[in-house]
């Protein structure tokens, strides 16, 4: 970030007068240019015993299979986002459960939010962003080639849960190290 | 938004070819500027059983009373963010439990997501964003002197829960209508 999105000016990088934090500062408007995490919001579409992937035919992780989510959008709530972002990558209508996992990701400033969710219909084909879309009964998930650590573990606390049928909110922290991530239940 | 933050030239509002809605977009260096909700981070600080609420010192609803919350930052989690907002804004020290709300605020772009905690000490005082902060005995809550909608819910639910004992997580939707605010339990 150099310019000044509203008036063009060139910005400085500094703690405004007011604040503890460095941030981008426009000193001929004075805009403040704040930058805050995303929300990457999604589901996990249910049929009977069996869950619906989505193989990602885009970077990051092209190849490599997903649960449907993405980042939620202006004007919407995180549920709406959810609902969206499984129509857009699955062609999938789902009726949403309840919020079933918020991982935080802060090494790309990004927080999942994901819900439980029913398929309405097995009418669901590939989005501009897959090239598969498939359901997988529990002994077929693909462990190996799964897109992110976020949907690995909430997959394992969904089948963990479905053990017992209690399923619970989960949170907590997914943390970048060297050659690896690591998950913090909090 | 009308100039591009990373090189200046003037921004148009299009849909890019491989999306579905309207985004501001350079066609100089062919950046699309995203636009995405934010999180608001906060706690309910306990202490027996009193909660801690404060004061705001600034706009909005400067004078009204308030649960300590605030945009989360870049680099930090959900639950970082609550406890800095705590620390920042009432210079409380916390322990938190566990995430107890999560509400959508899509007519201003936000998602509310409000932790329990336990105060660990009493020295606590206002920080710079707050007039005063103070202890409150249940039947003491200035329920026509607080901020916000999502605060009065969030005190409701905590206040319903403390009866039983059985605390759970609690999500919904405020929806602004012309002179009031909605809430929708989701």
């Amino acid at each position: 970030m150099k310019y000044c999105c509203y008036c063009s000016a060139e910005l400085i990088y500094d703690i405004p007068s007011d604040d503890n934090r460095y941030r981008y500062i426009c000193m001929t408007c004075g805009i403040v240019h704040y930058q805050n995490p995303k929300i990457v919001a999604g589901c996990i579409p249910v049929w009977g015993d069996q869950i619906l992937l989505c193989r990602r035919a885009i970077e990051p992780r092209s190849g490599y299979w997903t649960l449907p989510a993405g980042f939620m959008e202006m004007g919407e709530s995180t549920l709406e986002a959810g609902i969206r972002e499984t129509l857009e990558e699955a062609n999938a209508r789902i009726e949403v459960e309840d919020l079933y996992a918020v991982f935080n990701l802060s090494h790309v400033d990004q927080v999942y939010m994901i819900y439980r969710s029913r398929l309405l219909d097995l009418d669901f084909s590939p989005g501009v962003e897959s090239s598969e879309v498939k359901l997988f009964q529990q002994d077929e998930i693909p462990w190996d080639e799964l897109a992110f650590t976020a949907i690995r573990e909430t997959l394992k606390f969904y089948l963990d849960d479905k053990k017992t049928g209690k399923f619970q909110l989960h949170t907590g922290d997914i943390i970048k190290n060297e050659n690896c991530y690591d998950f913090i239940e909090t």
